[in-house]
């Protein structure tokens, strides 16, 4: 039995279990809208098979007095490999079906050539089955990579990734093949988007936005239980909305884009601009803003601007219940915090202001779960 | 019987035959993925209440020859009337259960004063009853009302509309007693995506926005079948999109808003500066543009520009399958129609630039019955 084989109903009572769990039938019913009789239903085969379980009894209700059973999923049924590819650097996890990081480990890229990173991916995952004592056939249920970009889901193939400058590779059947363990592929954030919905951030929002500052600006939408995927497969692209207030060149070649401005790398070209020293890196930048050198705070200032408009932008167009703001670039967010929630709260639009703004670093580990949590919800949701 | 005590099963099929039928049963049940059985059960109360009915049979189908009967909504089980409210008019439809127009009445309005215009929406209320034929309660079911702004749907209120003025009227409430019957308002962009989405040109599709130019710049956005209306009651605020690119201040207190340099108004006013002419009108503005006149000209480029990157923005952040463009302000498209294009075709990343521009006239008409539609809505999805 495969959970995908399941009807739509068991699919349901499965992420109501996963997110929620473990839960009563009575519970589950509620939470799902479903009959309790159709929940004990789709609930015995998947407890026959081993996907959730029973766990005793609860404590028993205060009206009756007659306990009720919890069920729960079986997080050790099924484990799963999350791999991030970054430019310079993969991160890789074992999981288990509850997105539970069991292993982490990282390896570093030396080239962006295409055969050489998806032997590099085959390597983790070998070095990552070992850690996970997971190295026979099967005890791996599948890998799910994940990357920037656009990336097509459903075909298995990156359309376009701009930071390793990759055109339409079938990445998804390239890993399968070197690992001989189904693979499913996905942007990074729109994965990372998945595990702040289930487990994270988002869990029990109506609808939330994860907008990662980093390498690229990114956003991942979750509105009434869905990540939006985009009709053409781009979402998100708030890097790329022209807030950015600038005439320096972005990366996609158009002028005024976020990304222009505060991306990592655009912070750390403004401040060698500022400074006049071509050598400076960003953890130097961060450091003479922390310092009080002006220009350079500026560059931030700059950047936290563009990123408030950009928030803003969202909060008009989609009004979620909260925007999560995370990505590496978190790390020097007290440089620009300021000025992102002063520019949000200046241009979002009536109530859209009410929109709650959390900073929340979250490291690659957490973006590695990503690529395991899509690999499972592959499992019982196949077309999404 | 009310279709709102039925189960969700039953909503389902009525909103599938709403939108797609007449169908077989054993059709309903693939579009809806329910059972032919489950199919049988909801259906039958609804038959027997008058909201659906059977249709006789159609063609022998090819493979068996055995003949399966439709099934349809019955139109004219119930009637709605819908009131959109313009700054300076109310136009009002009667409409059937599946929104198409029967009566449309219109009525000037001299003051903006909350009571002046309840009583005016209450005086056409009367007028479209008397045309309907519909003077006894109960022959119009419900009134749906829309206006621009910052409106609550499920507490009635008003809560900002900039073009009248308004901060927190009860609408919903002061029409129902003016006018004996039930009533629930909606912005009005968001209606007209009602419509859009069930029976205009966003029907069928995965995801679509609406983006309409005139008075304001409006949008309404459609995912997964569900029109986004963001979870503190601001969605689809694309006129407050900060990509106008210009010094000029907008109505909500900010600069370099889409609306402050392509409403009909802020086109006006660029034109009086740009002839010198302090009295020149809109048609006077198009008139002049159309004859050539480059000032003038240059200000529905800078309007069209504008527009193309907020068009863009959509694109990029949700990446719908097509965006309608439409609004009064569509009168004079083709003076910004190839640099909304153009800024459209360069702004838009990757793939997202396959997303289907589509321009479409609607006349007021078509928003006013947005809001019967609305009122149709909440008898079968009472809490959307």
């Amino acid at each position: 039995m495969t959970l995908a084989d399941q009807p739509p109903a068991a699919a349901l009572v499965f992420q109501t279990l996963l997110v929620h769990g473990p839960l009563t039938r009575a519970e589950t019913g509620r939470r799902t809208g479903l009959s309790p009789g159709a929940v004990t239903k789709v609930a015995t085969p998947l407890l026959a098979d081993g996907w959730i379980t029973e766990l005793g009894e609860p404590a028993p209700k205060r009206a009756t007095g007659r306990p009720a059973t919890l069920i729960a999923v079986r997080a050790e049924r099924a484990r799963f490999i999350g791999v991030k590819v970054t430019a310079d650097e993969l991160i890789g996890v074992v999981s288990d079906l509850t997105a539970r990081t069991l292993v982490a480990r990282r390896a570093v890229l030396d080239s962006r050539d295409v055969g050489t990173v998806v032997l590099a991916i085959a390597r983790l995952v070998g070095r990552l089955r070992a850690a996970a004592g997971a190295e026979q056939d099967g005890a791996i249920h599948s890998i799910g990579v994940t990357i920037s970009g656009d990336v097509d889901g459903q075909t298995g193939v990156v359309q376009y990734s701009p930071f390793l400058n990759w055109h339409r590779v079938a990445l998804a059947q390239l890993v399968e093949t070197a690992t001989g363990t189904p693979t499913v592929i996905e942007n990074d954030v729109r994965a990372l988007t998945v595990t702040e919905q289930w487990f994270g951030a988002g869990a029990g929002l109506s609808s939330f936005a994860l907008i990662t500052v980093g390498a690229g600006i990114g956003c991942g939408l979750s509105i009434g239980g869905r990540v939006v995927s985009g009709a053409h497969g781009v979402s998100g692209e708030v890097g790329h909305l022209p807030v950015g207030g600038s005439d320096r060149t972005c990366t996609c070649g158009n002028t005024g884009c976020v990304e222009a401005v505060a991306s990592t790398h655009a912070i750390t070209e403004q401040a060698r601009q500022a400074t006049g020293d071509p050598g400076l890196t960003i953890t130097e930048a961060v450091r003479l803003a922390h310092a009080g050198d002006p220009a350079v705070r500026a560059v931030f200032t700059r950047a936290g601007h563009a990123l408030g408009l950009a928030i803003a932008s969202v909060a008009n167009l989609i009004g979620p219940e909260r925007i999560i703001i995370s990505g590496e670039g978190v790390a020097s967010y007290d440089l620009f915090a300021d000025q992102i929630r002063e520019t949000f709260a200046a241009q979002a639009f009536g109530a859209a202001a009410e929109c709650d703004l959390l900073l929340r670093p979250l490291p690659f580990e957490e973006w590695a779960r990503g690529g395991a949590a899509v690999a499972a919800q592959r499992l019982f949701a196949p077309t999404k």
